[in-house]
Order: C-alpha cells, then sequence, then structure tokens
C-alpha cells in the first residue's frame, strides 16, 4: 500500500537530490546508457539491518518469530529483465518470496527470463539473518550487457514487506563502479492486505502494484510503519556493494562489522533513493 | 549425540557398501587424490527436502514454526580446509549456523582460512526452505586445487542439527564429475543438549563432537529421530550436483520438481554414505 501523493512526494525530493546530490533512484532514469566495459566484473554484496526496537519501537516483533531478514535472492541482468518495480504488480514468484520466504518459483521465473530473453546473467543469494540488526554477504558477478543487479529481502515477520533494490546499474559508460552504498526502505508487495507485522495472511484483491511504505503511508495509525511525526523513516537496511580484483577473495568484507554497531537514524530525506556516496566509501 | 557402537555399525555398512556398491563416505579416504582437471568447473547444486510428516511422523514440528530448513551455507575448498567433520568439534561459527541459523561467524571462519591457508575458493549459499519438503538451489565453482564441496543446513526447529556434506571431491583424477546425487541425514553438532525439536537451549558442556543421529541413537524413547523399530532412518534430504557447461545457464534444474513430488522412505542402508549413482542420474 502507499498512496499516489507520498509517492509522487518521494519521487520530487528523488528528483531534486538528483538535480543537486547525484543521487539516483533504483528505476531505470529513462536514456538507457551502453555499458562498454570490456570485461565481466565480480563484487562483493554486504547488507546490514538497521531494524532495531530503538529505530523502530512500535509493534517491534520480539517473539515467535522475533525481527529478522530473509534469505537475500537476486539478480544480474539486462533492462528487459525486472525483478521488482514501483507501482508495478508483483509477479507469482516475488508474492510468495515476499509472503512465505520460499524463493523456488521466483528462482524459475528468473532462469525463465533468462533462458527465453537472454536478460538474465546470474542467480545469487546470501544467508537469512536472524536478527533485524544483524548482516549477511553474497558475490555476484555483472556482465558488460547484464550490468543490472536487483534483489528483494523478506521482511520477518510481516504480510508482504520487502527491503530490495531494482534494477541498480554497476556500469559507468566504460568502467565499472569501485563501490556503491544505498540504504533500504520497506516495501509492500500489494499482495496481502496486512497492516501489522503480525497479521494473519489476507490477501489483497485485486491485486495492488508494490508501493514504499512511508512514515505517513499507509495513512492510518494501526500500520506498523505509521510514525506521523517523523518526516520519513529511518533506513532499515544498508547495502553496500564493493568491486573485488580478481585475486582478492573476501566473502566478508573484514571492516562491516563497524556498519552494523550503531542503529542510528540518520536525517536522510532520500526515501527511495540509491546514493553513491564517497563518505559511505569511507565507512568502510 | 550418538553412541559409538552406532557410528562404527554404520562405518562397517558403509565400507562394505563402499566395497560392493561403489559407495564412498563424505570424509577424505585417507589417501588424497590430486586433481589434474586443468580449468574450473561450475555445478548447479539442487537441495531437496524430504522432511515430510510420513516419513518422520515423530513430534514432527507443525507449527511455529513448522518443519522447515534453514538457507543453505557452503564453500569449495582443499583438504586443509574442513567446514564440519563427523567425530569432531563443530567450530564456534558451525555452532552459530547451526542452533540459530546465524551465518556470518561461518562465513569469516571460511573466509579466514582462504587467506591463511589459501585453502578456500568460493563460498556459495542458497534460499532458505520454509517447509519440510521444499527445494532449493545454487551454483558453485570448484577449482583443481580446491575441488571439495562442503555445506550444511540447519535443520528448523532443532537444538543444534542439520544435514550436510563433508569434503565431496568433484574431480576424478584429470575430469570433473559430470552429476552426484547423495542422500542426507540428520547430524547432532554436539554443542546443544535439546533431545527434541522444539528443545529449549540447553548447552552441552563439555561439548560433544559432530555425531549423525540414527533411529536408534540417541538411544532414548524421548529423542524425536528414535524409531527402534526401523533399521535406518530414511534420508532427510537430498542433494544433486549437476555440472554446468560454460554456456548453459541453468539456476534450477528443470525436472528437479520430480524429485520432491515423493516423499517415499527409501530402503537405503547406507546412512552417512555418498551416493553415486546412475539411476538417480537418470531421475533428473
Amino acid at each position: 500500500m502507499g498512496s499516489p501523493a507520498t509517492t509522487a512526494l518521494h519521487r520530487a525530493v528523488c528528483t531534486l537530490l538528483l538535480a543537486s546530490l547525484g543521487c539516483v533512484t533504483g528505476q531505470p532514469l529513462g536514456g538507457e546508457s551502453i555499458c562498454t566495459a570490456r570485461s565481466l566484473a565480480r563484487y562483493n554484496l554486504a547488507f546490514a539491518g538497521k531494524w532495531s526496537q530503538t529505530a523502530f519501537p512500535k509493534q517491534y516483533p520480539l517473539f515467535r518469530p522475533p525481527a529478522q531478514w530473509s534469505s537475500l535472492l537476486g539478480t544480474t541482468h539486462s533492462s528487459d529483465y525486472s525483478m521488482w518495480r514501483e507501482n508495478e504488480y508483483a509477479s507469482n514468484g516475488l508474492r510468495d518470496f515476499v509472503e512465505q520466504g520460499e524463493a523456488w518459483a521466483l528462482m524459475k521465473e528468473i532462469e525463465a527470463a533468462g533462458e527465453k530473453l537472454q536478460s538474465v546473467h546470474a542467480v545469487f543469494s546470501a544467508p537469512a539473518v536472524p536478527s533485524g540488526t544483524g548482516q549477511t554477504a553474497s558475490e555476484l558477478e555483472v556482465h558488460p550487457r547484464h550490468s543490472l543487479v536487483s534483489f528483494v529481502v523478506r521482511i520477518v515477520p510481516s504480510p508482504d514487506w520487502f527491503v530490495g533494490v531494482d534494477s541498480l546499474d554497476l556500469c559507468e559508460g566504460g568502467r565499472w563502479k569501485e563501490q556503491v552504498a544505498l540504504d533500504l526502505y520497506p516495501h509492500d508487495a500489494g499482495t496481502d492486505s496486512g497492516f501489522t507485522f503480525s497479521s494473519p495472511n489476507f490477501a489483497t484483491i485485486p491485486q495492488a502494484t508494490v508501493t514504499e511504505i512511508t512514515s505517513s503511508s499507509p495513512s492510518h495509525p494501526a500500520n506498523s510503519f505509521y510514525y506521523p511525526k517523523l518526516k520519513s523513516l529511518p533506513p532499515m537496511a544498508r547495502v553496500t556493494l564493493v568491486r573485488l580484483r580478481q585475486s582478492a577473495r573476501a566473502f566478508v568484507p573484514p571492516a562491516l562489522d563497524l556498519v552494523s554497531r550503531g542503529n542510528e537514524i540518520t536525517d536522510n530525506l532520500s526515501g527511495p533513493c540509491v546514493w553513491f556516496s564517497s563518505r559511505n566509501a569511507a565507512g568502510l
């Protein structure tokens, strides 16, 4: 769920930041640039949960199950494939994954796209995280014709909520980016009408589109993320992609521990934005 | 837990089968063969749960949480590294993973082994499986000097029980095996003294070694796997590794669905054995 007005506001903020600060959205920016890099590239992807009771006190899940994250499932692909996209309908595979943590159908959808359209280079995953502020990691490979990264992580417990990245381009003209860090915010897949983390299953009929959940949308006091006094939610997770050299064998970035020490509430206004920040790079 | 007598019996059975049927154990067979393959190889690993209420009726977990599997965490490595081994102590990282599903420490241990001894080629994982009979898949890469595969999957819920493979060699002299299929049986990590799937946490002090759980060991009627009328437990899961050609992009083997349709109780006597079976190959 998520009102069109709020989404429009976020887009406006994002466009503003895009112009002034070099921020880009996770969604393709219209004119697609061609990647002229000559080789494959490998990246370490590190996911750090920031879903603490301090940052998100309302209805914070403590038992059966406590707040945690599902396995991370991702793919590297071309613009002919989309794993998920704001304002579009979730696929059946995505629904199974975000509602039940069942990855199989989504993996098959990705593979089918790879076979039919040659739009997928690889699938990758990272182990589940049994606490809201834990971390996990994976490696992934991109190809000049498949330079986009998408992934999803289910918010557990929740009706159909997830965080993720849609079509992040790791190529910049003729070269691969060295490092990218992004704050992640909760999204609603539009398939289950539950209002709170532990709502019972209740299918949304007809299905709604994928929307970002904000501090004010859905605009109802019962919603688990409704914080009317906050302009925006703090980030719920953070992902960092660091390019690996061929000789490097870093499955787990050595200083990622630093990332998860604090669960600070940032004053970042850019809900749906993706940051390429040298400040964050220094933090590694 | 697991009595030495039972383990010895299993070893005897395995040795017998090894001689007569070409079965090998998951553990290194003493004289280590050198892999002279000239290139890397890629495999699809498919994991199919066979933990049904029909096959394992006793105390089958139905709620909070129902029977399921954690993420799969694995590595390709040389004989200088061991992720887990029967009759040896579990590492702290393995304990965190099999008790709580927390993969981070184990990933760091694997990485440290790679840095210190150059004994690790890569880490891989597959998404969790939210039912006892679901399936998941991953790709992995082996190297002539790192031709062994090990992985673990936590049994959820359980005190510290898991299934997995220890140091399966995918190289056979000068060539990579085309296909390997293995039945998996439950193991106890020796770190938690819980006796049943939903036992509360109760540390085993001093820590015991990793043992296979069988229908008769631990020899106590309260144990979740104690089936005194069965000679051996049915397999709890099955893993199939199929070599991928460079051109192939098969993340999910198309016919794996077949594997999980039945939850047949097999009359296979070879608890801790690893099978290289052309019958199974035909089943793909």
